[in-house]
């Protein structure tokens, strides 16, 4: 965080365990949590490496009420309240205000595929009237390779001005460097943070005026992407960021969100980790062989 | 129904009336349902035409127990219960069952794209073991053009193979006609019913085995399209084939779902019928004034 109180820096779609009966296991999700924080990566739970969208509501209300009873710190928290229904939108972000969370994190509604900024517009200024709290803190999530549909530089500029100070920033995972650079020049320094969606972009970002990234694969590498944040004004930065990068390419050759899990639970020797829920699929045993072999290669080992 | 006691015939989406509030809106809603039955029309609540994604999982369960306790006829109600979570679909499952409808409609977890059949495979049968009942029936839901994640012929025969008399149809609102006579030769004749999504195709689906159609349009002209269907052996079948096509035509230049809820609303002087949640958005004036005018070249009117 900054001194204005916003979220910065680097955080994780923290991924989300589940136990035997799929059900979500809060103990070793609270453990994540807080080896994350250890090494300064904060919490943007319940995004799409979390497999957010196949919880329920229910599921993710008992999950960030666990969360914060817990003690980890919810001003560095950044949970995903998007969904395709206003009602669950609202019950998610009226929580995560009243816990203390330092931002949410909004899809657009996903389902009705081109449904317009005037649509979009009016699906957030619903959702921010009836939330009714001048402590949100709304970060919009531009992900058009999952979501389809996508957060347009008009709707940005039209939910700014409708709500300064409420809307201020927004997750980039379109991996299209033309449209993260066309915002970055239109928004950032008008209180509109933009973390890009991969640290491989990350001191890029930074150099526009980023505020930071929050990517899959700070689930495993939390100190190397934290250390290029952390060393973004030093001689040393763009060697961190290309080490970093390292890591990337190789959980990019795998389906991302099983081969991050697949790791975890070898390093952590827990089994357990490994699973997903449908319609993801666990890494195979070759894949997963093929992962530590290449992690070993380039000499990566997770951090304490 | 035909004497095997599942469900043939035509079916509509139903439409979703929602308040000022823009809570839903039972009274209406049931209304509209006795209307659509009194004309051989079955009920697809919750489907993509009736903003089903759009309402939570608690609103879908409190809808469905209002018609249920309303006296409508359950065996002749297929509510969409596909979600993004496996917890929400085996609720609404569950609540289906147990109210007595005739199946469910469910579409596959649309957010992850190219999940692949094994891990649909999977989320379908996690749900079936979960709700553990036989009088369960699954109709699988095709929709790629809006929930981009589709069902192949080869996911029908694993889930048919598994759980025969459950899964037991699908919906195919896919567009593609060599996709539907490919999934027609393959498996009707075989306990699986395909419904096409569209009344257009009606005769040609029925002609190859199908069971009917479920369609946005049915909403408006349920006597027009279900006289295709009772008509399907007679020499006028051709004749109110072309009728149903023009209208449908007429709405196909519209927004689907605003357009059908103008006419609702200006044919029973009910203006409170016209509204949408967001992220859709109603029809223009303008575009109303000409979707009424294009029907009345036509000649359509709503039946009584």
């Amino acid at each position: 965080m900054t001194l204005d109180g916003k979220i910065h820096g680097v955080l994780a779609p923290v991924i989300t365990p589940f136990g035997g009966d799929l059900s979500p296991d809060g103990d070793r999700l609270i453990a994540q949590c807080r080896w994350l924080l250890s090494n300064d990566v904060g919490l943007a739970v319940f995004g799409t490496t979390s497999e957010g969208n196949s919880l329920s509501t229910g599921e993710k209300l008992q999950l960030l009420e666990r969360l914060a009873a817990s003690g980890l710190e919810t001003a560095r928290m950044m949970p995903g309240t998007g969904t395709c229904s206003i009602v669950d939108s609202v019950a998610l972000c009226k929580l995560a205000v009243a816990v203390g969370c330092g931002g949410v994190l909004m899809l657009p509604p996903f389902y009705y595929k081109n449904p317009g900024d005037k649509g979009l517009f009016r699906f957030f200024a619903e959702v921010i009237e009836r939330v009714g709290d001048a402590r949100l803190r709304v970060y919009l999530y531009h992900i058009p390779p999952v979501a389809q549909v996508g957060i347009t530089p008009d709707l940005i500029e039209r939910l700014l001005t409708a709500y300064p100070g409420i809307v201020c920033g927004m997750k980039d995972s379109g991996g299209d460097w033309a449209y993260t650079e066309a915002v970055l020049r239109r928004f950032a320094g008008r209180g509109f943070d933009v973390f890009s969606g991969s640290e491989a972009i990350l001191l890029a970002t930074l150099r526009l005026r980023g505020a930071g990234c929050i990517s899959a694969t700070a689930n495993v590498n939390p100190r190397g992407i934290a250390e290029v944040y952390a060393n973004r004004h030093s001689h040393s930065a763009d060697f961190l960021q290309e080490k970093a990068n390292r890591v990337r390419a190789v959980f990019q050759m795998h389906p991302m969100i099983p081969a991050l899990k697949a790791l975890l639970a070898h390093a952590r020797r827990d089994p357990e980790l490994r699973r997903v829920r449908p319609p993801l699929v666990e890494l195979s045993a070759e894949a997963q062989r093929s992962l530590l072999d290449e992690l070993d290669r380039i000499g990566f080992s997770l951090a304490a």
